[in-house]
């Protein structure tokens, strides 16, 4: 076996390939050497020498000798000496696992410096404090990596000096500043009892050792039980030639992007120093250059970083982010990788690529993150603003919004009225707080997780929301909300950042970015690859609207309990539930179904021509409920009843778990004139329309079914009405019936319900709740925990839990299909935007997505490549 | 095809097997007659022919012709004449489907009388006041059956000649009354427009066609969703010849039991009446003779009868309940079935018939009905008792008891401690109650179901005990108890009878029945021939003592927490809850361990040798706080704290679904100090044991898992904690960890999880829950309209939903022993002890079941049957 693999001048013993046992760096800077990228010379030490170092706690022989040899090649390929007082090489020492772990590992630079080498550096740079500064560092890095000094040690000199000279920063320190400071480290080392190893060989091969027993330190292992990266993989070790930018006006060092990442425009984009180190640009010193001036200072050096940047962006086919110095005149890449780029500088990227022929388009889809389209929908909190930060909570609903703070929905509304902009501040809402949620401009609550109430609604309205601030109390009785010793009083401005989740004090201004041609181009490509269905899920005839601009192709799930909760309709709803006999019920129902009707031809209207799933009532009765004292007042005033009998009813109302309680179907069991009245609504209005010459598709969906027989009693009944409704108005009308798959026992005897439905629609957020036993009210107790310590990967209410839930929703897929292959199937839970779980839905088959407005287009993205990454897979093979 | 079958004399055309065509009751008499028994001749009309007539609307020509000629077969067999005024031939016209659906269709006896054929029988019987009485009766049936004339017009007519005549009662009615009531009923008919047929033939027909007719009655209808019975069985109709018991002294009608139906013992059980008939003895006004006295008044009667019961219990291998007629000395066998019986008779004769070669032992074990057993624990309410009703509720724990109402528990303890018997009266129970309901007699609440804390508790506790009895309320501000205008002041006696869910007024005496030999001879089959091994779930010394007396094979689930809640222990958990570090909450949960562990060295003496199950902690921590106003006080008062810091903790600790909260190894995870300590107590238990010699066999049960990765935190908590103890007292011990798995992603998942643990119990109540969406709190708020709807045919949290949750419950099987072969799967939830239940989870392949102590003897009987049950379809085959 053998464990080192040289790199340099053209040539490279391993290959892009060889990530397993080179890691991902190594395998990188040899692939780069391989295609003529000039990096300068070193060589890498295997995955498999680190496992073999941890297991026997020595580098042993044989693998000395390779290094040996290594060092022999690289001294070859620079024409520099290890150790040597003329020309000396130095070397940086460097991790590198199979996947990055950013900061988690050691490195040590400028291996090869000592009290002799120190000097030759600073004679053959002409530069005698850069020289000492650089052997100060690495002596220090040194203490601490190999011998653990704590860094405060050398920190602790370093102020000494500083302050000795009256200097504040560390550039300001002299040569003979640095030479005190290193034998101040001296003093160090000792105190310590150790030694600084003025031997190069013995600092390297200390260094290596170092670098691999990091692989097993805390961080890096609490940072692989995060990410599931398995402890046996080990990490390689990059042994590099170090080369300066500093040694002359004939060098420099600078970082570039092959295109612009603000906007994807072409062309370089970046910005050097000449004569100067990588540190000396993130010092911020001295300012550096555009790259444009390059051209002019060394125009055949711009030339060649122009070509390698075009060679290295083809050849990783995409744009990068290169690193470069040049020593005397010569031009080395230290390192390239993808480029970080804006949302719109993603996308046109991706579109020119394809145009240029560098990459397919299924491709270029990938190129995009789902998540981040919503940032060309949302005002965004401007990130060069001056923002003075508040409280941290969960970004709910993306983007930034200002506001008044209003403590109540009836406070929210008053401000609104007057034209002032409002947050709506609350310890967590409810139905009752709808009202003062559509007239705010953010959401913010202490409590609640990213699928609470909150969440939903606001994500729902497209409104900005920051949920589970938990370090913020709501005092609702003093007007004001607190963070520590921070008071804030209702009425006063604050900033949200539903997209951080970070909240701050004051008005911040906001950003909009707008939709490109590109833009226009890349969705439309999105959507002719995609073969599941996007649809979303909206409530009113305005939200509506915006789905279908957004590209809805119909209304996936509209939930007409909100409907109930408008003004003149709420009391009306809650003299339903007082009502004690059916005859009474239906009596005041009547009374329901104008507004119902109304608001479903408002929706049908907007969605014309495309389906729109209605969901018949859901809730346990007692959300419609007045909930405080005054409510329960005004009520009982209003409607002439005694508070002890609203009291009594609310009461009786009461549910241990309403969340598994008297709610969905069994309402419409219990009370079968509730759904009989939303079926001649929708059916009525669907009439209505059709008889104007509009195309109208409802589908009517049933929630919270487990058993086939509840199914065939509800079908029975929207049969019924449906006939009844079409034959007094004389006309026949297309309508489906479907049900929501929301309870295990659902999706277990799903073969047995398809029977009785046209379509399905898999309810994620409560199969999730029942499935794993996690109220989403309650989650917050412990599934931050959970994540913390690994047992969840993911928010279950976030993304779909393929090993559990998903399971389920195969099932309900594989025995729906089996039983009635025209069956449509979807999902209308929240993961329903989810990218990696419309991932997840393409692959196991369902027909289509709902989402709410604002994620569609993510929704339409992550579909599209679900797609391309089957198209791409199909391909390789 | 042939539609009608004869039978009579000795020869029958059909038999037992033709169920399917001639419906249960034809085939029983066909089969009677063709072994000799002396059947009235007949014919049955088949299913098919009542489908076909359901279809066509009429009984068509070749039908016709089948039932003139089976109507001239009964004339030869009888040597009557249909229509005849001579010996006139009257046929009883009944429905017979292949289930029995007793009393849902239609009847029509006496079929042939009209006015000129009712002389006939007048002058035959000598009884002209019989022939006129079965002549009204004919008419008041057909008018009713074929003309759907409402019953109380024939009753006005009889109370107006009863008004007249200043009788009270049928019976008294002279010829002449008789008489005139045929003139009113003849008003009747015409009044609706129709005429009663004199024509035998016509009154034939017309019979037949009704009976067919009710098959699609609204009763039947329904009868047959409730019992899943399809639509397309149709019923037989048998015709037959009427007999008479009251042709003179030398007739008589009498029913007899095989073997007596009380005690078991063998010989002839019944009664008779000299010149009656069937409806004599009903009517109560002569008193029945015992069998015996048959012997000297119709020797060779009485020894035909004896022969013939012995072949039709030969014949049907089982007790009969015989009921026959004696017509002027000639013996009928009117009908035939197993005989009813108590249990102590059902075990005697079960025994006996397998001594006596008449069936096997697995038969045998199949004649007895677990769910009776307990009938030989309990005392019971005496039948014979006069009784005071006062309400019913929910039989939730078999079982009668008395005592003075208690409406809190701290009152019941008061009582109790003067020596009183107490029943503790709540609205409903909880954990704080348990301290009442271990000194009550008996548990009654207002609300919630058989699986309510009330009942699971009595049930463990082994009382009786009645739930949910909704007409009843508890009001404890005025210290008592109302069902509408009937109050009951608390310290009054009340009778509660757990086994029919009824109650009384006031003491009533209960009565004890006594296990015989026969009892232990018969359990001991049981025993030899299961594979299921049945656990207890017990949470005392006390109950294991009891579970192990029962037959128990161990302990399959200890619940911890009951022991939380004992004086001394609860403030101290409390404390636990108030700590705000992990050092405060080890401290005081160091105060807890002496308790748990002594708890723990009862529990396993009791079980010595044996395994014993014990569950971690497992209720959301709010359940240990206090309650009322009283007791926050108490405790703040007591610990010193302010009322508000004791609310304000409470509040925290609130969940919306506590059901789907933080509980389980949620809490084990949060705070593993509390699991640490438990699983110190019970290993230190141990090891304190087993240096004394016993044999102990502790299995750790992890609760509510959803993940492996929980149970892999868990299992290494567990390991370490063992392991430390096991060192500190320098012994080695055994012991097992399992895990619950209660929650459907846990039984996906279940291969994953198998790999960490020895054994699995499903946890059935709380999978229920979640795989259905039913908190068992709430539940009652729907479920008895679902049962009522035939949505579910059982409650699903007394029998397995073996569609649903069955599905999860086989997934668990096939995947945790395919992961691990030599894993352990049992059921700790209260289907454990349900026998239909115990059957299906024989089936699927569990290792055992466990439940309460009072269910342990049914359930060995269950299992017993279950696999008598395979053994018997072997054999078949």
């Amino acid at each position: 076996m053998r464990f080192v693999y040289f790199f340099g001048n053209g040539y490279a013993e391993g290959d892009a390939s060889m990530r397993d046992i080179l890691g991902g760096k190594g395998a990188n800077l040899h692939e780069m050497t391989r295609i003529g990228i000039p990096v300068p010379p070193g060589f890498t030490i295997s995955t498999e020498a680190c496992l073999r170092y941890l297991k026997e706690g020595t580098l042993k022989e044989d693998l000395v000798e390779e290094i040996v040899a290594g060092v022999r090649k690289v001294e070859g390929a620079t024409g520099k000496s290890f150790g040597s007082l003329k020309n000396p090489l130095l070397f940086s020492v460097r991790s590198g696992a199979r996947v990055s772990m950013p900061g988690m590992m050691d490195t040590i630079l400028n291996v090869g410096l000592n009290n002799d080498t120190v000097r030759a550096l600073a004679e053959s740079t002409s530069n005698e404090r850069f020289a000492y500064d650089s052997y100060r560092r690495l002596i220090q890095m040194f203490g601490d990596v190999v011998f653990g000094i704590p860094h405060s040690e050398f920190e602790k000199a370093i102020e000494q000096v500083k302050g000795e000279r009256g200097v504040e920063s560390d550039i300001e320190l002299t040569v003979y500043d640095l030479k005190k400071l290193i034998g101040l480290f001296g003093d160090i080392y000792e105190k310590y009892g150790v030694v600084f190893p003025q031997d190069p060989w013995e600092q390297l091969f200390t260094a290596v050792e170092a670098v691999f027993k990091s692989w097993n330190n805390e961080r890096a292992k609490v940072y692989r039980r995060i990410h599931n990266i398995p402890d046996d993989w080990g990490t390689a070790c990059n042994v590099q030639t170090m080369v300066f930018g500093n040694m002359g006006e004939d060098s420099c060092t600078g970082v570039c992007f092959t295109r612009n990442p603000a906007t994807g425009g072409k062309g370089l984009f970046g910005e050097f120093l000449v004569n100067a180190q990588g540190e000396d640009v993130v010092a911020g010193v001295r300012t550096p250059e555009p790259i444009e001036r390059l051209k002019k200072k060394m125009p055949e050096v711009y030339n060649e970083l122009e070509r390698y940047a075009r060679i290295l962006e083809r050849h990783y086919r995409d744009m990068q982010d290169i690193e470069f110095t040049v020593e005397r005149g010569k031009l080395y890449i230290l390192q390239t990788r993808a480029g970080k780029r804006t949302i719109n500088a993603a996308i046109r990227i991706s579109v020119e690529m394809v145009e240029e022929g560098i990459i397919d388009r299924a491709t270029a889809l990938l190129r995009v993150e789902p998540e981040k389209l919503d940032q060309l929908l949302h005002p965004m909190v401007d990130p060069n603003a001056v923002k003075c930060f508040f409280v941290k909570g969960l970004p709910a609903s993306p983007g930034g919004a200002c506001g008044r703070i209003a403590l109540s929905s009836s406070y929210a509304q008053k401000l609104a009225k007057h034209g002032e902009k409002v947050i709506l501040v609350r310890p967590e809402t409810s139905p009752e707080d709808v009202g003062g949620m559509s007239v705010a401009e953010g959401v913010l609550t202490a409590r609640g997780g990213v699928t609470s109430h909150a969440a939903v609604v606001a994500r729902g309205m497209g409104k900005p929301c920051v949920v589970g601030a938990g370090d913020m109390v709501v005092d609702e009785e003093n007007r004001c909300v607190k963070v520590g010793d921070v008071v804030v009083k209702e009425g006063e401005w604050i900033t949200i950042d539903g997209t951080t989740g970070e909240v701050y004090l004051g008005k911040v201004n906001l950003v909009r970015a707008e939709p490109s041609e590109h833009f226009k181009k890349f969705m439309e490509w999105a959507d002719r690859i995609r073969r599941l269905k996007v649809m979303a899920n909206v409530d009113t005839p305005e939200h509506a609207k915006i789905a279908k601009e957004l590209g809805a192709e119909g209304v996936g799930l509209c939930r007409t309990e909100h409907m109930f909760f408008g003004e003149g309709r709420i009391n009306v709803m809650r003299d339903m539930i007082f009502a004690d006999t059916k005859e009474k019920r239906e009596r005041v129902l009547s009374e329901l179904l104008p507004f119902q009707k109304e608001d479903f031809k408002g929706i049908f209207s907007a969605m014309e021509g495309l389906p729109v799933t209605i969901r018949l009532l859901d809730p346990p009765l007692h959300e419609f409920m007045p909930k405080t004292e005054e409510e329960i007042e005004a009520f009982a005033k209003e409607r002439g009843l005694s508070v002890e009998k609203v009291k009594e009813r609310i009461q009786q109302l009461q549910e241990v778990n309403p969340m598994l309680g008297l709610r969905g179907t069994r309402l419409g069991i219990l009370y079968p004139e509730i759904y009989e009245m939303q079926v001649r609504a929708i059916i009525e209005a669907t009439c209505e329309l059709v008889k104007e010459g509009h195309r109208v598709y409802p589908e009517i969906m049933v929630p919270l079914v487990f058993s086939v027989r509840e199914m065939r009693i509800m079908r029975d009944l929207i049969d019924r009405v449906a006939n009844e409704v079409m034959d007094e108005m004389g006309v026949k009308v297309d309508y489906r019936v479907g049900v929501m798959i929301e309870l295990p026992r659902a999706a277990l005897t799903a073969d047995e319900i398809a029977k009785e439905v046209d379509f399905f629609s898999i309810g994620t957020n409560d199969l999730t709740q029942t499935t794993l036993g996690i109220s989403r009210d309650d989650a917050n107790r412990f599934v931050p925990l959970y994540l913390e310590k690994g047992i969840l990967v993911e928010d279950p209410f976030v993304g779909i839990d393929e090993n559990g839930v998903g399971k389920l929703v195969e099932m309900v897929v594989k025995l729906g299909k089996s039983a009635k292959p025209s069956i449509k199937i979807g999902v209308c839970g929240e993961h329903g935007g989810h990218p990696k779980s419309i991932h997840f839905f393409h692959k196991v088959g369902l027909d289509y997505v709902s989402c709410s407005p604002f994620r569609i287009l993510g929704a339409r993205l992550a579909a599209a490549q679900a797609q391309a990454l089957d198209y791409l897979s199909d391909k390789e093979v």
